[in-house]
């Protein structure tokens, strides 16, 4: 068997493995929920449909981490360990929504937005959006425990005081204080150096992204696997410019991305008024009349197809584009040499190579 | 030293070493944070001031359960178990009261209208009310996982399977379900048998109030200590009873409390729309105009003063009170004879007897 053939093959036997894990889990979740009332059935439903889908990003990160560091293949602590990932990112992405008011997740309705459905198709009483928004909260609340019950289940190599358990804490911190930067910044941004706003915007894709999509995943499954702080050292100098650069990608498609493929409407981080590296380049490089064109159509709910168009043009013409492209560029050969430095067998190191390929380049 | 004293004593050493656990805690965790951002410090403010106050009814319940399955006096176990509780309980309120829209929280604001009035203060752009609910969302978050570290801190006695660690899963995954069953029923509940009304919000307090304020931590305490399945039981048949009467004099206060005690303003339960066992009973026993009236006003947010007390004499006048005065009687009588017939030693006998009745005849 090839080295492309076996990779295939183990990669796809621990998305399985992490799949089954999810599945087992939440089902027999749902039979203690199920007990307490039936009502309870449409937020199981909610957190299962999530976590179905996806790119897998920071289970596979976790696993070839652990691959990496000596840990065996389709090890059981690994499964888990992915699966607790996965049900943390399916809570971070319910809580998210919310926040952003984003009412479509890969092409469906978000788990608010099911909710507020729900009232309306069963004609109950009161306001459906303020019931989707409560509903879903508790949602995300119940998704947020479930990660934390399954990141236990790893048992003593996630124990109190161990390295992953001190990871997987400073993961669920960082990115929750990243998203409100981000947040803080949609609304302080305007009033705040404008100077400033590339650096601020850096600053929060590394912590509300790069740091938990990509640094964090590759640590806990070296950790777990008992990693040398050596090896630690040279997995964050490979994942966190590859984290940077895979949001960097992520903000251009939020802005330029084809709505068929990445399942989101045209034009959404405008609307939501996200304050990106890419929109900050634009504030700092575009005339000051389109600037000021920008800063007063961000986060406007109503922004047209025509706005969207314009901010679009300034973003190419200004030069914000190509600026963000070069970052991806730069983010990502730094992260593809810290690869190559790094001593590793051919198989993870492979793997990694492949998965950072595809973060950088998607085009969902 | 009497008996008295000695519990006294005992007690208040508990509560302040549970208060000394949470502020070294929040110390750590905030120098952290600051390293990130000092934008994150009203977040960690929010946690801080949160904890600070409360009755610590549950940390109260989980020490006296450890003492009476012989765990010993102010062990390190039974204080971080404690402090583990009291943070969920933040995390709890923060979001219940977003969901709950309750602009104030022991007299002050509630955390979400804290992050509007800072919103407001500084000048940002954007909504204030939408700001403020994304930050308390973000904030809650981050004080649930802080719960979680706190629990895993206990060490052995809380490690992956032990039964601690099931019981706290289970009481965070239960109050959930009990919060969902709460808000669905003040949508659901007008298209819903109203002669079911009484029986389905005596399941909700059971889930989101009973189970979780008393059983659970009471519960958790004794199973720390190494307490037997009797113990637990007995436990259980003392703590379900106490707490269901806790949450119907919780709701009872929530209507006819003084605002000056409750630190709530009048009638917020009547505008928040719950369908508390109190409004189930006068739904069901008066007249059909009446029951209409109160139906057609619940959930209003602009719910008058004159309305509160209309709603407030008919549930006085159809018996509806009276009714659920003798439920918490009936409730406590049962927890009262429960607790005598547990062979506990006469101090933490004692002092459940007193958080009882507390809990049972309290103001606020």
């Amino acid at each position: 068997m090839s080295l492309a053939e076996q990779l295939r093959d183990e990669q796809a036997a621990y998305v399985a493995a992490v799949a089954g894990k999810l599945t087992e889990f939440l089902t027999g979740r749902a039979a203690i929920m199920s007990t307490i009332s039936p009502d309870i059935d449409p937020l199981m439903g909610s957190i299962s449909n999530l976590v179905t889908g996806g790119k897998r990003l920071r289970a596979l990160m976790c696993y070839w981490g652990w691959r990496g560091a000596g840990g065996d293949a389709a090890a059981a602590e690994v499964i888990t360990a992915g699966s607790a990932l996965e049900l943390f990112q399916a809570a971070a992405l319910i809580h998210d929504d919310i926040i952003d008011r984003s009412d479509t997740r890969r092409g469906g309705p978000s788990v608010h937005r099911r909710f507020s459905e729900l009232h309306g198709e069963q004609g109950w009483a009161l306001d459906p959006e303020r019931f989707g928004h409560a509903a879903a909260i508790l949602t995300g609340d119940l998704c947020l425990s479930f990660s934390e019950e399954s990141f236990t289940e790893i048992g003593n190599r996630a124990a109190a005081g161990s390295r992953a358990r001190l990871i997987f804490n400073l993961m669920r911190a960082e990115v929750m204080a990243g998203q409100y930067l981000d947040i803080l910044e949609e609304v302080a941004g305007p009033r705040r150096d404008r100077a400033g706003a590339v650096s601020r915007a850096q600053s929060i894709i590394r912590f509300k992204s790069a740091k938990y999509s990509t640094e964090h995943p590759l640590a806990l499954g070296g950790a777990l696997a008992g990693a040398t702080d050596a090896l630690l050292r040279g997995y964050s100098a490979f994942a966190l410019p590859l984290g940077e650069a895979f949001q960097l990608r992520d903000d251009v498609l939020g802005v330029f991305g084809d709505p068929v493929t990445t399942g989101k409407p045209a034009g959404d981080d405008l609307r939501e008024g996200k304050r990106t590296v890419l929109v900050a380049f634009a504030l700092e490089m575009a005339t000051p009349e389109e600037s000021g064109f920008i800063d007063a159509r961000l986060g406007s709910p109503g922004l047209g197809d025509d706005d969207v168009e314009e901010i679009r043009r300034i973003i190419v013409e200004c030069g914000a584009l190509q600026a963000t492209e070069t970052l991806i560029e730069e983010f990502g050969q730094a992260a593809f040499d810290a690869l190559e430095s790094l001593e590793l067998d051919e198989l993870p190191k492979t793997a990694l190579r492949r998965l950072a390929e595809a973060a950088v380049s998607r085009a969902a």
